[in-house]
């Protein structure tokens, strides 16, 4: 079993009504990296960082067992950076400043020993971009799954159909589910985003849960309540992260195996939002994780 | 088994973005009577109307089970009438008028046959009508269960936090869990709501599902995503009457069968939004009902 993760590795200047962070280390790759530690300790990397990306939090993800081959550090260029500010509700942010640096000419390169990867996660990306990497596998991976963001449909909504032809699991949010499909019942955009193409639909409602749709079934994990909520940057990447390394480990892309990633994938989420950045994610153990899913079990079945 | 229940019996107008409706019969009281009526014969109704309301809509509840005698008819006086109009997201609406008519003197007056009732439900009304209903009573019935509403905070929060002493079960929705306990995050919200009187809590989120809270436990049931929704007038009430229906027939009021009794209330709420005020509600047979409890099973449930 391996795993190939693509997406940004970054630097996140974040702030919430509960503080605020200098620039952190951030980006979709990194955090579904580190989720899907938790599952496997077959990670490929594919992503691009500047010379400024520190080499200790390189290191911190080899020894989560990341390998970086694939990971470009383009000499003299600066590391993709984003800063913003998350509302009151903490459902919604303003975007305050984006550099793209390295990520304006990212070429993504796939090494060749990663090119049989058996599980592809398209963390969110410019289309085009996850696309070159799915053109560049040897074979078809066991499964796909792309996340992907409003930004991009709204500037390159034909190059992501294109990419979603070829992908096995969307995830995006109730809001950009809508957006997509041009339909307000999440139950009609399901409908209408599967016959794009993808087998299986995530929509992640953030604090109100996530649905697991098919063609003939659907699932549905709440969130776990929680006392706090620092943070919810990288949410949405831990989630996929989770979802996608459950997965792998268990070797069973069933769809009664996906709803139990879809509660690991509630899990890891849970614990992201509870800290500022990647802080909770590097330090939680598997013992955490099992008692979580044993109370988000507790909260959602009946004997 | 007998199940006692206070609320309005009423005239509502109701616009929504799919349509809109003359004066037709609703009132919290008449969506529980409707939804308890599924599970149960021996319904007991205490309210007021005016002399202007139809017979007709009087013999339809007393065909489903729900014995009048309580159910005031003034003379001359008109039946409490509210007009509202939903926005386009469904989840907030506006009052375009109310008509207090019979309810701004109402003083319940319950029979005594009915002051042995094992179930209460004190449908949403002014606090200190729904106490004056508690003090009637012979005995302290079985289960409790109380309903409220935002309003009441606003102008009643004293009675309302003394009818709340009494009650085993509290309905709200989340945005009035968090104007009652000051506390953003539901889980804290529940405990500081959970000290003030009631052993259980219910935290409605509308098409987000609903939360069932003890002071240790925790459930979750999702809403059932639907194709469309075209009214969402008394899908609480109708929440709250299958929710108390339920643990009324099974005579059982465990947490593990209020469990199964808020997977119930969510299919009734679920009938009732799918049209216009109770038409849907007075249609349905416990087969598709059955019908519809398994597809919610089915989507939160895994083996």
């Amino acid at each position: 079993m391996s795993l190939l993760v693509v997406g940004t590795v970054a630097f996140d200047a974040i702030q919430t009504p509960f503080g605020k962070t200098d620039k952190i280390v951030g980006g979709a790759a990194t955090y579904i990296c580190l989720s899907t530690s938790i599952f496997t300790k077959n990670i490929n990397l594919v992503s691009v960082v500047g010379d400024d990306f520190p080499k200790e939090d390189i290191k911190t993800l080899n020894a989560k067992g990341v390998n970086t081959k694939g990971l470009q550090i383009k000499k003299g260029e600066k590391t993709f950076f984003w800063s913003g500010k998350y509302h009151n509700n903490m459902n919604s942010r303003d975007t305050i400043e984006t550099q793209l640096n390295v990520l304006e000419d990212f070429d993504p390169i796939v090494p060749n020993e990663f090119k049989k990867s058996e599980y592809l996660m398209l963390g969110n990306l410019m289309p085009s971009v996850q696309k070159r990497v799915l053109d560049q596998m040897d074979k078809k991976p066991k499964l796909i799954v792309l996340d992907t963001m409003n930004f991009w449909m709204d500037h390159f909504m034909d190059d992501l159909k294109d990419a979603l032809k070829n992908v096995d699991v969307l995830t995006i949010n109730d809001e950009e589910a809508r957006q997509l499909s041009e339909e307000y019942s999440l139950l009609q955009a399901s409908k209408k985003i599967l016959d794009m193409g993808p087998k299986y639909l995530i929509i992640k409602k953030g604090e109100h849960g996530a649905f697991l749709f098919s063609k003939d079934q659907v699932f549905f994990s709440p969130a776990l309540p929680l006392e706090s909520v620092l943070d919810p940057t990288g949410a949405g990447d831990s989630f996929a992260g989770g979802f996608v390394g459950y997965l792998a480990k268990t070797k069973n892309v069933s769809f009664e195996n996906m709803k139990r990633a879809v509660l690991y994938a509630t899990v890891m989420a849970s614990f992201t939002v509870e800290k500022f950045g990647t802080e909770n994610l590097k330090m939680i153990t598997k013992e955490e994780i099992d008692c979580r899913l044993k109370h988000l079990k507790d909260m959602s079945q009946i004997s």
